[in-house]
């Protein structure tokens, strides 16, 4: 059975893209007619989700359930959303829609347990990190979780907000990487880039890190589930 | 005043995904919320068009309207679609839809006249050259257009479907490159990468030749009706 996809985006636009090419790319199709339907939207009106958990900012709710629900309308069998700081309220929209939300953060601890890893370093928004988004899967799973200093956290945020987020095609990731070197030697043997700008600052900027991707572990997922196959 | 952007996708996945791309790098935004807000279908069920145009295959128009009508009900003020062999359809999709739909030809037409240029080589599908999509309006705009060989054409089709349709990250495009050759020497000033997968083939598999991006003229014209600055 084939299924169509509808994608809650626009946090942000570049991210989202980034999941739709990934599903691309993960498919085996000899032609266009052999990919999944994908209607997205990039729905940028949804309020910022760390100021929602962090300084009672408004809550991004109402927008994501606005969108889940107008894909469903539109034809969406499931759903994904390429943010993992609003999997915070993924209970909340799961409820409020009809069809089924794939979990990025669940994809992403499971695949992250069958590599095999004990010490993962986490790289998140301040919203994901303070809300735990990744604590209790990562603790059930047996996966201890080594997080960035204050300082260090600082420059993620940057890499997020001032680099991806602001469309700089380049940036000094100087800080950044010196924080990861620390990470390293705390004992991370890989880093959960848990938030959906970061696959795309490593791979604009250069960061050479071992990694694992929430968005391309979703694309997979989404492409299965989607009753396809992936791609070699 | 900001307008919603819909996107009548599929033809195919991957042109869709790079039309997004360029709305987004070209959309001067310091964070996601300045960004436009976009709808995509990516509705890899219409048919084939140049299977419609020439060979008497189904017609793409009814998918055309679902999709764009569907945009519509989810809130687009206005479509794009890139796939310039569709565009042979345009009047009728734009008679059954009750928003605008940008003419990607037209802008392109526009764009290559402003930049002087006298001949044009056109690099299409067999559909777009046969239904002659673009020789009407460069003709209007005094540009004379230089068209493949029979031969030089089947190595246009190949890089199209073998190549980005089929998904594949290496192409032999030596047959391209020699027709591209000739007909630099029959005159073409700059090529019209009339075929929405053309621009992805010419970044993908390093065609160092001057061209003109469709797409890429379609961003930059949605970004500019939906409200929005161009960045710099």
């Amino acid at each position: 059975m084939k299924r169509v996809c509808g994608i809650i985006g626009g946090m942000g636009p570049m991210a989202t893209a980034d999941l739709f090419v990934k599903i691309i790319n993960h498919t085996k199709a000899a032609g266009d007619a052999e990919h999944m339907r994908v209607l997205i939207d990039s729905n940028v009106n949804v309020p910022d989700r760390t100021k929602a958990i962090l300084h009672g900012g408004a809550s991004p709710l109402t927008e994501l359930l606005h969108s889940a629900n107008g894909l469903v309308l539109m034809g969406a069998d499931f759903l994904i959303m390429p943010c993992n700081t609003a999997h915070h309220f993924y209970e909340e929209l799961q409820a409020g829609v009809a069809v089924p939300v794939l979990n990025m953060i669940s994809e992403t601890v499971r695949a992250v347990w069958k590599a095999g890893v004990k010490k993962a370093g986490l790289l998140a928004t301040d919203g994901t990190l303070q809300a735990g988004v990744y604590d209790e899967p990562f603790a059930r799973a047996g996966i201890e979780l080594i997080k960035p200093s204050q300082e260090g956290q600082r420059a993620v945020m940057d890499v997020i907000f001032r680099g991806v987020k602001a469309g700089s095609a380049t940036f000094d990731t100087l800080a950044l990487e010196r924080e990861l070197q620390t990470m390293r030697s705390r004992g991370a043997e890989t880093f959960v880039l848990a938030c959906t700008e970061l696959p795309i600052a490593f791979s604009r900027y250069n960061l050479n890190f071992p990694s694992v991707d929430p968005t391309d572990i979703l694309a997979h997922a989404a492409v299965l589930y989607g009753g396809y196959e992936l791609k070699e």
